[in-house]
């Protein structure tokens, strides 16, 4: 029934996002992107990611020279440079020259820059640094935050489906398809599960099963 | 073009994934599961998952009593159980019992158990536990995987497009949609682009990713 695996990093699907980033002086003082899945919500309150950096990586000693970095959430429209991203040293290229991308300042932030286009960027302070092997992981509050005005509905709230992010599931890129429900649709009156799954073909219709 | 929003956790999508786990002794010493979706990875070698959790929950005392929990991944007919095992408390109910589900020894782990079904189990063993403000985040290597028989190929690869996981938006619990890519891809020559991505339907793929 269950095969035995090797302990490896199978947490799937996990986000795949661009980090943009700048050092402070020097060489270091040029924008990059890199492309990380080692990314995660760590805190609500404060509001707090994690991403994990190789050491050897040119954004690593940008991040930890400036203390901040951009979350660039991706959409399908970038997947193929958010590829790029993760594949390419900016030690050998300048990647927002080459893939044509723009660099805005950022909320909060006095060196890293969002980058124009990305659906939502999240403006991250660093609060902590942790070695843990292969990766460092740079613990850091969202300080800022910033969407297209298109994800938002009449009453502004925000419609993240509308973005069509990208999800990364083992070493490959997935758009995200079929909702199948929302946050509590599992102990929700069918009134409410109808209105919040409209008229879905499933999720709606769906029996519980598992009650 | 853009619009502001307050500092929030709006990095998506998301795993979102059942943790089964149980403490050592007394009210503690029975099999729980909270679902989370603040999860990632954070390192590859050693491999390392980060997950967080209120300090209110039934499931941080037990995780911070044996030092041990199981990441299980969440296929599409496990999504209602995971909704349900986010808003419901184990301290009202049994959610093994009432979900039906059956908890198995993991290996390499002494106190928390996988959950039967799941495609895929992570045995995590606590190194550190962080206080970060409303979640404490609980990091931890990952000591053993195991994952259906039917999601490895003839030649022993794991195909994890075949779990049909869920992914986290906002949220929202989606499917994963259309394979958009595979790491390497917007580098990759024309041939190899055919070979890896076949017809373009998701499941296609015969090959999996490199390394």
């Amino acid at each position: 029934m269950y095969q035995n695996l090797n302990p490896s990093t199978v947490l799937s699907p996990v986000p795949v996002v661009m980090i943009s980033c700048r050092g402070k002086e020097g060489e270091l003082a040029r924008d990059n992107i890199i492309t990380v899945a080692w990314a995660g919500t760590v805190c609500s309150e404060p509001p707090m990611v994690s991403i994990s950096v190789r050491k050897s990586r040119l954004s690593h000693g940008m991040i930890s020279e400036s203390g901040e970095f951009v979350v660039n959430l991706v959409s399908e429209k970038l997947a193929e440079a958010c590829d790029f991203c993760g594949v390419k040293s900016g030690r050998e290229l300048d990647k927002f020259a080459k893939l044509g991308l723009t660099a805005e300042p950022m909320e909060g932030l006095s060196y890293a820059k969002g980058i124009a286009g990305a659906p939502v960027q999240l403006g991250c302070v660093v609060r902590e640094v942790k070695e843990l092997g292969s990766h460092d992981m740079f613990l850091a509050e969202i300080v800022s935050v910033r969407a297209k005005e298109k994800l938002f509905d009449s009453k502004g709230k925000l419609c993240l489906d509308r973005a069509k992010l990208v999800a990364y599931n083992h070493g490959e890129y997935f758009s995200l398809g079929r909702k199948l429900g929302f946050f509590g649709y599992s102990v929700a009156s069918p009134e409410v599960r109808q209105k919040r799954m409209g008229g879905g073909k499933r999720g709606s219709a769906k029996k519980k099963k598992r009650k």
